[in-house]
């Protein structure tokens, strides 16, 4: 079943973690798993130094500067039990640094943050969300 | 740190669920949930009736005939201990269709498809293979 869109959002404010997908000129498309937090329509992705990253990690930076467009998709997974399955869907637009309010619900919800705290957040503005579920 | 190339198809080929990205002509970028399956250096995507779609349930064919770059990003999430996180990311290639071997791994991995089994399987070529951990 496709989830309304009240309910799409609100499972989106109420989880914290997906994956960022970016246009990446040659690529195409890039992904990498994110953290997040919703506030007031925006979700914010904090550039961090604990999470692994490859060599270029400021690719994802450098694709939205290019090109605004980002997709974000969480889901609940569950090998053995399909009737447990959701995702959702969020197209966003970059917009560049996060106002504290995102930073300080970010810090509030991952614990890792207090010791080794995130650089800044990038802020992305919700412009759809869309979703699905395998029952209500 | 950055994971080996082999070490990266390894943990690709050992796992068989993660968010398949395709480009999408507005949306820049577009992402679903799969499940997957690896075999002599390509990757089979299902296309099913069993897991949740939204409505637009072939999207990722339209996009995937249209442009045929996609990104499959597989990872190791743990909320609690960043230290066991990890992730993959496997850059593809449509050529379509996928041959029986594809078909009869992912039937034998899921046991969900026995009593509803998938309509075809997505044939997409590994070009690379990139990926990162908190630790080796």
């Amino acid at each position: 079943m496709r989830l309304g869109d009240d309910e799409a959002r609100a499972r989106l404010a109420a989880h914290d973690h997906g994956v960022l997908c970016t246009v990446h000129a040659q690529r195409g498309v890039d992904a990498v798993p994110v953290v997040y937090a919703v506030d007031d329509g925006y979700v914010g992705v904090p550039v961090d130094r604990v999470k692994p990253k490859a060599s270029s990690r400021l690719q994802r930076e450098r694709n939205l500067e290019a090109d605004p467009r980002a997709t974000l998709l969480v889901e609940h997974w569950d090998r053995d039990d399909w009737s447990q399955l959701w995702w959702v869907r969020a197209e966003l637009r970059f917009e560049g640094d996060a106002a504290p309010a995102l930073a300080a619900r970010l810090a509030d919800r991952f614990e890792q943050y207090r010791d080794q705290p995130f650089d800044r957040v990038l802020l992305l503005r919700i412009v759809g969300v869309t979703g699905g579920a395998a029952r209500a």
